[in-house]
């Protein structure tokens, strides 16, 4: 696992963006902060991030993976068609798609949760049931290339194993 | 490295802090939250922390190294005479002390610096170099079990070598 995309949109969860960010950096894997456009946006607890590029200038076969972080940003993130599009491809090319907390609303609507083993902070369970998934409790939950987690307690667990499952691939 | 104490007052940089704490989580390392009393904190860009525990209720040798974040709050950890006593006496058992950006101020109010090769923000170079320290502009500086950077950007090789700093003891 080379290059990741982190995907951005104003009130992310701060952590959940963040903490991805800097542990695949330790690895030395290469990050780009994907944003819809704006160019800058600004967390839940207000902290500043920059995007590298707008998703509508990015090609998914150039990424190994993506994460989709929490916070009300998938809220804005799966208006956007090429955000949906852009993560289904990934998905389908057998990069790894990370998705925590209510970045599940982006799995939904990138149409990828159906028949899948998935797990999602509480409030957007019943989202994920009714697109299909099989909704588990647990701190990390892997169905093949798609890793899901529930909140920024999780983060450890989350990023240590899109690490692992990069690696497998 | 079992056990290691994270330092926080206001205005504390948020990844500085938060970074640490899941990355080490991430080890298996048990994290002990320390603050001076107050109970509850906010970072600089407003991200909130609980204490675990006082300064004031705690003993260095139950901790085999500590981290002392950036932003502001060193300005209000150094005034706690016994914030710096407890840095100093984890120091001198031997236990790893890291420190970030700001995070010198404290290295210098406990005392430990003398001699020593660091690494701070470029802000407080004049203060560190003042205190007797060679000072460095690298990402990453280590010294004994002192280990130092300069700001977020550092968290990657800052934490990673925290963690191998403590193996090697």
């Amino acid at each position: 696992m080379k290059r990741v995309a982190v995907l951005v949109e104003d009130l992310y969860q701060d952590l959940e963006v963040w903490y991805p960010i800097l542990r695949l950096r330790e690895e030395g894997i290469e990050v780009v902060v994907v944003g819809t456009g704006k160019g800058s946006y600004k967390g839940k607890y207000g902290y500043p991030i920059e995007e590298d590029v707008s998703v509508e200038d990015v090609k998914a076969s150039e990424f190994d993976g993506v994460v989709i972080p929490g916070g009300y940003a998938p809220d804005f993130l799966r208006r956007y068609p090429r955000v949906n599009s852009f993560v289904r491809e990934i998905y389908e090319s057998g990069g790894v798609v990370g998705s925590i907390c209510h970045g599940g609303w982006v799995l939904i609507s990138a149409g990828i949760v159906r028949g899948k083993r998935v797990t999602s902070f509480f409030a957007i369970r019943d989202d994920l049931v009714n697109a299909g998934a099989n909704f588990e409790d647990s701190e990390v939950v892997v169905d093949g290339n798609l890793v899901t987690s529930r909140m920024p307690d999780d983060l450890p667990a989350f990023v240590k194993t899109i690490i692992e499952v990069g690696k497998s691939k």
